[in-house]
């Protein structure tokens, strides 16, 4: 049996688990994310983690098949890091750096390239090779796994699902300067933006008009009580986020979407109420595809940059 | 040196094509497609033509590395056909039919994925191994290609790019049912109709309003020689082309977009149209991708078919 690390590397907190090769995670810790100096301090910490890990353990260096890493920002096949705004990374190659420093052959992807690799072997999509995470927090990420591999694009950006522009006429801009991005209407802000729209109206009678701060949870407490404003809402919601899955899976046809994020944790509401939405959207080739919830949390990315290294190092 | 065949089969005839390994084209003919008796004379005419071929060049079966094959339809990575409804066919494994029938390995694929990895090896994406193909003709066509190889879907219907829905307020239905899809904009039909909406208004002014039967050349014509009207509407369908190939990148973050079909006669006049429209619309790191025209015309097909049969049994 061999074993290996899985690393997430945040703007916070760097995440390190150490798994064997089968995928049982056999412990986790967190180290903080130094950002001072251009972040020059990140690698040398994370490679310092690793060594006190397999010095405190008496682990032999040789039975490490090597490390995988998820980034936040995009970065290629290669391992070319393109710029990490949070941890004030330029364009340099990660692959070299962190193998330098630990001695152990490395694997980087995009952080939310590698949760959904995550996902797809131990979470949601477990047992599937082809799956399409849609994770709703403050924006909507996302990554895609086709065969068992991430689609990281050419430039590091596959799988940036969040501004596929659902509506052209929108005349509220996105962060990105779009119009009518994924994220105005399906992630947390989004859903929130729209309530406020529509309980903006003087006619709507809505418990949701009494509130000062107004949250997402908030949306979906109300429509399980029975609210119709809430309803009507989420309604507007779900169609977006039907539009969205569906565009996606006629492009890439995969057996499962797993919904994760801040806003899955609605749970099989908002599966059950995005489905109806999908099919009616999708094309007829896809119709097929399944709604799952991630079940992985905060450990997705340590198990999809494990299973990063594991598909390149392990033969 | 080995050598293969790539067939493209279509509803009125196959396209036989012989190639060398390292793709060139030595021979290529047709016969007709006989749909018949649910097409089930298709593949054995197919085989027989492969062996007269064979037989009458005294090439021996050992040169021969395998056969690969592009339907116009849905079939997964296994040879999975899920119904090709002009070809009268049903589920079956074309792998080993074809296969049986030839005694050489066969390697099948959707046309239009076909044609886009004949591109990606020798016509407008060579030397790419990540491409995307848009193809404008009666529809909207496409396929995807990642690290080489086709992108078909779980179902066989990956890259089924024409019915994205990119305007959820469209008053029109498309012929799947839908309202807003790609095809309704960017198609040789939708660009007709867009004309038709745009010549209705009576305060518009234009050269094509004396024309019975209006052909999207006649527009592409009309607005080359500095027709107003023509202009304003090819501008609505490179938008539309635009958001179309913006959604297909923020997703797959390829090299290459190429585009193929009648449309793309228009030439650099569509690639200089909807460059603009696309770098609006598309989110930062995929905004490098280029525009290319494709360059193998019908041949595509064979060349594709030929590439799947060559990664799949050339080793």
């Amino acid at each position: 049996m061999r074993y290996g690390f899985g690393i997430d590397l945040g703007g916070t907190t760097v995440k390190l688990a150490y798994f064997d090769e089968q995928g049982t995670l056999l412990h986790k810790w967190e180290i903080p994310t130094d950002t001072t100096d251009g972040g020059k301090h990140i690698l040398p910490d994370i490679a310092a983690a690793v060594r006190q890990y397999l010095d405190s353990n008496r682990i032999p260096d040789s039975d490490i098949l090597g490390i995988g890493i998820g980034v936040p920002g995009p970065i290629n096949d290669e391992g070319i890091v393109n710029e990490c705004h949070n941890l004030g990374w330029g364009v340099f190659d990660l692959h070299r750096e962190l193998s330098a420093l630990t001695g152990f052959p490395v694997k980087g992807g995009n952080d939310a390239n590698v949760a959904a690799l995550g996902e797809c072997w131990k979470g949601g999509g477990e047992n599937c090779q082809n799956m399409i995470l849609v994770t709703l927090g403050t924006g909507i990420g996302g990554g895609i796994v086709i065969g068992g591999h991430i689609l990281a694009g050419v430039h590091g950006s596959g799988g940036e699902i969040g501004h596929m522009i659902l509506q052209r006429d929108e005349p509220e801009a996105c962060n990105c300067g779009n119009h009518g991005c994924a994220e105005q209407y399906g992630s947390a802000t989004g859903i929130v933006r729209l309530a406020r729209k529509y309980l903006a109206d003087p006619t709507c009678t809505s418990s949701l008009k009494q509130q000062d701060v107004l949250t997402c949870k908030d949306i979906f407490d109300a429509a399980a009580a029975g609210d119709g404003a809430a309803k009507a809402i989420l309604e507007q919601v779900y169609s977006y986020l039907g539009q969205l899955t569906a565009n996606l899976c006629n492009v890439v046809d995969p057996e499962v979407i797993v919904f994760g994020g801040g806003v899955s944790r609605a749970g099989q509401a908002l599966l059950e109420g995005v489905y109806p939405h999908f099919q009616k959207y999708v094309f007829r080739g896809a119709k097929d595809a399944r709604f799952a919830l991630a079940t992985l949390g905060n450990d997705a990315g340590a198990y999809g940059a494990f299973k990063l290294a594991l598909n390149a190092f392990a033969h």
